[in-house]
């Protein structure tokens, strides 16, 4: 008998505090109960929103993965020529003053490994972003190489994805050994290693 | 009042239990109960070794890292040019057919974002392991440009360094994509991305 009289809100506010909970504590080490209380929420309302933590945890990851290409897409759009919209994407990913940097709240990196052998659905999601952000790299490598502001050797669409999938896992395991080492240099390596090698003149 | 007759062995079987069950489950996803019942051994008797679940997970980080530095130990000790060291590397990470691949077994990948926000004594475990690898990655690489075997521009101890960890980045990163994507291609996009930059003559 519950009428909720802003379901969406609602909806968002489970969304956004179970995004901040897992980035801490992971999705398996999230209790539900921590959820609810945290969005001050009551159980009835989650079920009248999600059947199953599992149906909570794709969502999440679907909403977070939207959210993420959006701001990619941004860059993308933006009047810069390819080495600088990569580089933008760097500067995003290393971004450490707010807590918006996309390394820090990145769900990859945090559940990745996590929910890969814990859900298959929740799998799929991140799969699908990771993908999707891979063919966002190409796309900026190949501009690059075509105004001339990035290098790439034997320049195809193939060559161009394996470049950025190549780039992708640069970022994301050094994103692990930041996190480990507490200290942001494994990914200023990776990110020097990107100028070195690809952009011209750098 | 408790004697066991072998109490090194049943510490061996809490860890070996315990490793197999992380490397799926997690480590918060992983309920003391299962691994009590796992390893066949009463709640006493663990605690007779462990004082707590904390101090459990750092001596099975601290036991897996022993193990993994040994095997990379042993393969820097063989007579092969430094390619031949690298690349045996490559193919005991990427080995998919052995339960006991690394890549498949890799709790860096599989636990380094969720303790390094969970536990500092599991963190600081995990990235003493990190270093020690990477330490030893660098060293396969000074070996390789000294003997010709591989490529990198101006070498210096600094830059063996920088590379060899941009080289374990690769790796992790790679290794979380093929997991969330169920194919191998990731990783083989990256050893062939170490062929084709650092192998001299591939």
């Amino acid at each position: 008998m519950t009428q909720p009289t802003k379901p969406d809100s609602t909806r968002e506010t489970i969304l956004a505090t179970g995004r901040k909970l897992v980035t801490v504590q992971g999705f398996g080490g999230m209790g539900l109960s921590t959820l609810l209380k945290a969005s001050g929420v009551p159980k009835g309302s989650f079920y009248h929103y999600f059947p199953s933590k599992e149906a909570f945890g794709q969502a999440l990851l679907q909403d977070y993965v939207d959210d993420y290409l959006a701001r990619v897409d941004a860059i993308l759009a933006r009047d810069l020529n390819g080495a600088d919209k990569l580089l933008t994407f760097c500067d995003a990913w290393l971004d450490h003053e707010r807590e918006a940097g996309l390394v820090n709240t990145c769900l990859v990196v945090k559940l990745g490994a996590e929910v890969a052998d814990l859900s298959d659905t929740m799998r799929a999601v991140l799969d699908a972003g990771a993908r999707a952000l891979v063919t966002r790299l190409a796309a900026m490598l190949r501009e690059g190489v075509a105004d001339g502001s990035l290098r790439l050797q034997d320049l195809t669409d193939q060559t161009a994805h394996h470049a950025a999938q190549v780039l992708y896992a640069q970022f994301l395991g050094a994103a692990i050994l930041s996190k480990l080492a507490h200290d942001p240099h494994p990914l200023e390596a990776v990110v020097q290693d990107i100028k070195t090698r690809l952009v011209t003149g750098a």
